[in-house]
C-alpha cells in the first residue's frame, strides 16, 4: 500500500537518523503519504526560489519531525543535497534537529516547541489575507496562496495552539489547510490516558471546516480531503489523518518507541525488505527523483505570476512598488529623515504624559509611513493604546490592519511571529508587560529566528498600583533583556519612546520588546547631541560639573534620578545622570563610547523598580541598587514607590554610600 | 427580578469601588446572582475556620471582581469586616485589588492572570480525586467536597484553561463544577469580533457535562443547574450562565463601560432607586446579614466531619494521623535524619550519571517517607525521569500519585499549584528547561502565593545536543533566578542533587526549581563539612593554599572548573572553586558565611552554559564570566561545549586574565 514516492521520505529520514545515531522521531514513516500527496499534488512553490512571494507556505508544526521536511526539500529540488542530509544534526549544517529558519532554503519557520508552528501558520494566513485585502484588484489577485500545516498530538494538546486556532475560525481564514496526524502516540506512550478529546467536535466549536476519519496512508482520500478543504473558502480546514507511528516499518510499525530513537540498522533491512525498496542507504533512483522535482512546475508557477504582476504593475505602479518593497522588507526612503522632524516637533512639545500615550503617538506618527504596519492587543486596546487614527480591524469579511486578539498573549506572540515571517506587513502587538510572561517563548522564537515584530507591553512597574503583585512587573523587564537578540527599550518621556518605536522599526534582524508606564512621566529636556544618543542605548541625560559619582536609571525612575541629582547639588555632592533605555543596545557601543557614558572609577548607583541582580553588570560590586527584590502590593502607585524605596532620600542615600 | 440578596453584592461592591476610586470591573453585578445560589444554597464551609478540611472550595478564576469574592466573605461571616470594605485596593489591606491567597481568609488562591484559576481549581479537585482514592474507606468519605469556579469570557480564551479543562475531561473530575459568566464582554467591547466559539460544544468535545443556555438572573435555573451538575459525578460540569454586565445598574446595565471603571456616585443613587434598595453606601439591614451567613450551617458542617473523622480515627488511627499530617503540611518525624542517612550511601556510590538520573534516585528515596509526592510530566516522563518503583498514574477510573500530563507545561503548572494550595499532597511535575517559559508565569504564582510545589526541569543547557537551539536553555536558568521567593538549584552531581531535592521538600512557604543535567556528571568528593554546606547554596567545593583567584561554577561546569584548577596548579596558578547549585539560597547566607566562600578581594571567575549578566553580581566588574550570550546550535554535545568555549584552557585563560 506503501507508495514508492512516499518511502524515498521513509528511507531518506531513516537513513539520515540512524547515521546521526540520534533523532526524535526515528523516522516520520507515519505522515510518509501525506507528504507525499501534499508536496506533489498542491504545494505551489518554486525550488529555485524559496522566496518567491506567491509560494503557499508549508509549516511542520510537529518540527522534530525534520527529517520529514529536510526529505521533501531534497527530493523536490530546493538546495539540500545528499551530502547535507548526511550531515543530519551536526554542527552548522543546513540539517539541524528541528527545521530552523535561517538555516534551510523552504523552512519557512522555525518549529519544535509544540503548539507554535501551527499558530505561526495562522499568522502568515491571517497576513496573506490582510495583504490580498489590500493589494488584489478585481481579476489581478497578486496575493492568492495557501498556508498548510502538519501537526501532531503534541501540538493538540498546547493552549497556543488553541488560541491560535480558535481566532483562525472566528476569522475566517479559509485558505489555511491543517493535516492532523492522529496516531495517537505521545512521548509517554497512547495519549488515551491524557489526551481523550473529540478533535474534530472541538474544531467545529471553533467555527472549523472538519474532515473527518481520512485513512493517512490512502493517497486518493488524502487527496479528496485536501480537494474538500481548498474548496471550503469561508473557514479553516482540518484534515484528520489517521496515521500509525513507523508506519512501513518491518517489525516496529505502530510503536511509540519509534518515536525516540533511530529504528536500527537491522529494522532499516528488514523494512527494505518489507517494502520492497532495492536501493541502497541515501540511494534514491532517478526515476523517483524524477516523480518528485516541482523545478520544471516551480519555475512555471513564477513565470505565470510573474505575468500576472507584470500587468498589475502597468495598471496600478504606485501599488506594484509598494508591494515589492513591503515584501523585500525595505522601510521607505526617507524613513531616518521623517523620524528626525517627528522627534523635533515632540520635543517642542515637551508633554508630561504616560509613555504608553507617547508609544500611541509615536505610532500615529509611524503609521503614516508604515502602511505595513498590523498592530494589536490581547484584549487590551483602550489600556495599552495600540490603536490609531486610521487603524482598522480586520474581521471574518474584511481586511484591515490590526488584530482584536482576545485574551491570547501567547498566541497573539507567534501569530506575530507567523506574520513577519510572510512578509508584507510589520506586526506588533500589545499586553500587560505582566503577560510577557505568557508568550515569552513566542519572544524568543523571533529573536532566534532573526525576524523582527515588536512586542509592546505597558503597566511596567508597580507604577500600575491598584491591580497589585498579580499585574505589577517586578522581574520582567530584567529577563526579558536575557533574551540573546532580542533589544529590550524602557523609555522615560515621549522623545525617547518615539527614539525606541524608530529603532525598533529599523531593526532588520532582531525583535524589539518596548516598555511602558501606565502613569504620566515628564518631558526631559536634552541638547541635540543628547537626542542624538538616544539610540545609542545609554547616554548622559544630566551631566554634572566634576561629577563625584554617576546614578543610572530607565524609565519612571529618570525623574527620580534627576530629582535626587538635585538635591544632592543642594549639598555639594556632583553626580551625572544617565538614562539607560535598552541595556542590549548601550552593551553594542564601542568601548570609547561606553566609557564616556560611565567612566573608570565613578561610582555608579542604579535606579529602577526591578529585581537589582542585572544592575550589578554596570555598578560592580562596589556600587548598589535601588530597586525591588520583592512582589509588590495593591495600592495607589505614589503610595508603593515611597513603601518601597524609591525616594529622592533613599537615592540620594545610596549615592553618598558609594562615595 | 434581582433578588435583594444579591443587591446586597451589588452594593457592597459599587460602594467599595467607588471610594476606592479604582476597580476593574465597576462592580460585578452579572454574577451577583450565581454567587448568591452557589454560596446560600450549595457551598459547603465554615467561616470560622476557613481551613477547615473537607470544605468546598470556591475560585474566582475572573479575579478582577475581587469585590465580589470580598463581597460574599463579608456577608457569610468570615472575617471580613465593612471597615475591610472600605479599604479596598488600600496598601496591606484584607482587600486588596486582586484575590490574594494569604491576604484574606476564604480566599482559596490568588486570582487575576487570566486562565489560571480554573486551572489551579482542575489542581484542586484533582488533589481532592487522589485524597478521596487514598484515604476513604467504606462509609467513613472523609475527603468528600466539591470545588466551585466562576469564569468569564477571558479564561476561556486564555490557552492554560483549555489545557487545564482538557485534563480535568479526560481525568473525569466529577466534582468540580464550573459556572461560565457569558457576558459576551471583555476589555476591547463585544466579544463578537475575537470570541466566537461555541463554548458548550467545544466543552463537550473535552468530555464535560454542559448544562447550556442558563439565565444567569434566574435564582431557580441557576440552582437546578448545580444540582445537574452535583448529580453528575462521572465528569466536570460546565453551567453555561447568560448575564448581563452590570446587571442592575440604572443606566449602565449591558455596558462594557461598567467593566473598567467605578459607576459613580450618580449612577449607584439611581441603581439603589431602581433596584429598591433603601440603605446608605455600605449599610446591610440585619435580615440580609441573617439570610447570609454561613456561621451556623458551618459550624454544624464541621461537627459532623468531626464526628466522622472520630469514627475514622477509631478505626484506622494510622491513617488518620497521617491525614492530619499532610493536611497540617508537616513533614514526617526524622525527615532530616533520613536524608542525612541517605545523603552518606549516595556519597559512598560516588555515581557518574546524569543529574536527571540523579533526580530519579532522590525521587526514589525520598517517596519512601513522602506518600505525599504526586509527581508527573508534560509528556516527557522517559526524558524527565520523574517516574519512580511505586509510581502509579492517576486515571478517570483510580486514585495514584502521578500525572500524565500529556503536552501541556502552563496547565501542569497551574494545576500543581492548585493541587498544593488544596494541601494534602505534594505536587512536582517535570518538562525540559526550555519549557520553563510555557509555564513560567505559574511558576511565578506559586512563588507569589507562598506555596510549594516543586518544578522540575531537565536538559538544562547546550548539554542536550542535538535537538538544538529550540531546546537548548541559554537564559532560562538566569531568569528563573529572578522571580522573588522562588529557589533556583542546579545540582553537580548525586550529592547535590539529593540535598537540593531535599531543601525543595523542606521549603515551606516557597516553591523550588529544581535544574538537572541530560548528560552524566561526576561525582565530586567532598569533606562532611562540605556537605553540610551544600544547603546553603555556595560553598568552596575544592579549596587551594593561599589561593589567588576564585572559579564559580554550577551544575556540569563544575567538572570544568575543578578541571581547570588542575591545570591552572600544573602552572603555579592556586584557585578555590566554589560550587553555587542555588545562587538564591548562597544570597540568603549571614554576611560571614559569604565573605568565607568569596573572600574579599580575590579576583573572581564565574562558569556557567547560559548567559553571563547574573553573574556580575559575584565577580564584579573587575572578574570574568565564562557564559553563552547566544543562541546555541544542533550538534552533539561535546562539540558545542568546545565550540562555545566551554574548555580548561578558556577558563584557565579567564583565570589568568583577572590576576
Amino acid at each position: 500500500m506503501a507508495s514508492q514516492l512516499a518511502n524515498a521520505i521513509r528511507f531518506l529520514s531513516a537513513d539520515a537518523v540512524q547515521k546521526a545515531n540520534s533523532g526524535h522521531p526515528g523516522a516520520p514513516m507515519g505522515m510518509a503519504e501525506m507528504a507525499e500527496v501534499l508536496w506533489t499534488k498542491f504545494l505551489n512553490h518554486n525550488p529555485a526560489n524559496p522566496k518567491f512571494y506567491n509560494r503557499d507556505r508549508f509549516v511542520l508544526s510537529n518540527g522534530h519531525a525534520s527529517m520529514l521536511i529536510y526529505s521533501l526539500l531534497h527530493l523536490t529540488g530546493y538546495n539540500v543535497s545528499i551530502d547535507d542530509l548526511k550531515n543530519f544534526r551536526q554542527l552548522h549544517s543546513k540539517t539541524p534537529g528541528h527545521p530552523e529558519y535561517g538555516y534551510t532554503d523552504g523552512v519557512e519557520t522555525t518549529t519544535g516547541p509544540l503548539g507554535q508552528g501551527i499558530a505561526n501558520a495562522v499568522g502568515m494566513a491571517l497576513a496573506e489575507k490582510i495583504l490580498a485585502a489590500e493589494f488584489n484588484k478585481d481579476g489581478l489577485n497578486i496575493v492568492d496562496h495557501h498556508t498548510y500545516v502538519f501537526m501532531g498530538d503534541g501540538c493538540m494538546m498546547e493552549g497556543v495552539a488553541q488560541e491560535a486556532c480558535s481566532l483562525a475560525g472566528t476569522l475566517g481564514l479559509g485558505k489555511l489547510v491543517v493535516l492532523y496526524d492522529d496516531n495517537n502516540i505521545s512521548i509517554d506512550g497512547k495519549v488515551d490516558g491524557w489526551f481523550t478529546e473529540n478533535v474534530p467536535m472541538r474544531f467545529e466549536a471553533m467555527g472549523w471546516h472538519v474532515v473527518p476519519n481520512v485513512n493517512g496512508h490512502d493517497t486518493a482520500a488524502i487527496q479528496t480531503a485536501i480537494e474538500a478543504a481548498k474548496a471550503e473558502t469561508g473557514k479553516p480546514s482540518l484534515i484528520c489523518c489517521k496515521t500509525l507511528i513507523g508506519k512501513g516499518a518491518a517489525n516496529k510499525e505502530g510503536s511509540h518507541k519509534t518515536h525516540g530513537a533511530p529504528l536500527g540498522e537491522d529494522e532499516i533491512e528488514a523494512t527494505r525488505k518489507h517494502l520492497g525498496w532495492n536501493y541502497g542507504a541515501f540511494e534514491i533512483p532517478q526515476e523517483i527523483y524524477d516523480a518528485w522535482s516541482a523545478k520544471e512546475k516551480g519555475a512555471k508557477l513564477e513565470a505565470e505570476w510573474n505575468a500576472l504582476f507584470a500587468q498589475y504593475q502597468a495598471k496600478f505602479p504606485g501599488e506594484a512598488a509598494e508591494f515589492v518593497r513591503r515584501m523585500d522588507k525595505k522601510l521607505p526612503e526617507n524613513f531616518d529623515t521623517y523620524v528626525q522632524t517627528a522627534l523635533k516637533e515632540v520635543c517642542a512639545k515637551a508633554e508630561k504624559i504616560a509613555t504608553r500615550k507617547a508609544s500611541q503617538n509615536s505610532i500615529e506618527i509611524l503609521a503614516k509611513v508604515l502602511p505595513e504596519f498590523v498592530g494589536g492587543s490581547a484584549d487590551l486596546t483602550p489600556s495599552n493604546l495600540t490603536d490609531w487614527s486610521d487603524s482598522k480591524t480586520v474581521t471574518r469579511e474584511n481586511g484591515g490592519n490590526y488584530i482584536s486578539y482576545g485574551v491570547r498573549e501567547f498566541g497573539m506572540g507567534a501569530i506575530m511571529n507567523g506574520m513577519s515571517l510572510h512578509g508584507g506587513v510589520r506586526p506588533f502587538g500589545a499586553t500587560f508587560l505582566m503577560f510577557s510572561e505568557y508568550e515569552r517563548n513566542a519572544l524568543r522564537m523571533a529573536a532566534l529566528m532573526k525576524t523582527n515584530p515588536i512586542f509592546v507591553f505597558t503597566h511596567d512597574s508597580i507604577g500600575l498600583g491598584e491591580d497589585g503583585p498579580t499585574h505589577q512587573p517586578v522581574e520582567q523587564t530584567a529577563t526579558l533583556r536575557l533574551i540573546p537578540n532580542m533589544d529590550v527599550w524602557r523609555p522615560c518621556d515621549t522623545a525617547e519612546s518615539l527614539v525606541a518605536w524608530a529603532e525598533a522599526v529599523k531593526a532588520a534582524d532582531r525583535p524589539s520588546t518596548l516598555i511602558f508606564s501606565r502613569q504620566n512621566l515628564p518631558f526631559v529636556p536634552r541638547s541635540g547631541e543628547q537626542l542624538e544618543n538616544i539610540k545609542r542605548g545609554g547616554y548622559v541625560v544630566s551631566a554634572a560639573d566634576k561629577a563625584q559619582a554617576v546614578i543610572i536609571a530607565t524609565g519612571s525612575e529618570v525623574e527620580l534620578a534627576l530629582n535626587a541629582q538635585k538635591a544632592l547639588a543642594e549639598q555639594g555632592i556632583a553626580v551625572n545622570v544617565v538614562s539607560m533605555p535598552s541595556t542590549n543596545v548601550f552593551d553594542r557601543q564601542d568601548a570609547a563610547y561606553k566609557a564616556a557614558v560611565l567612566p573608570d572609577g565613578l561610582p555608579r548607583v542604579a535606579v529602577e523598580a526591578g529585581v537589582s541582580d542585572g544592575w550589578y553588570k554596570y555598578v560592580g560590586l562596589q556600587g548598589k541598587v535601588v530597586g525591588l527584590d520583592r512582589f509588590g502590593e495593591s495600592a495607589p502607585a505614589e503610595e508603593l514607590f515611597k513603601a518601597f524605596g524609591f525616594t529622592v532620600e533613599n537615592v540620594a542615600a545610596a549615592v553618598k554610600a558609594v562615595l
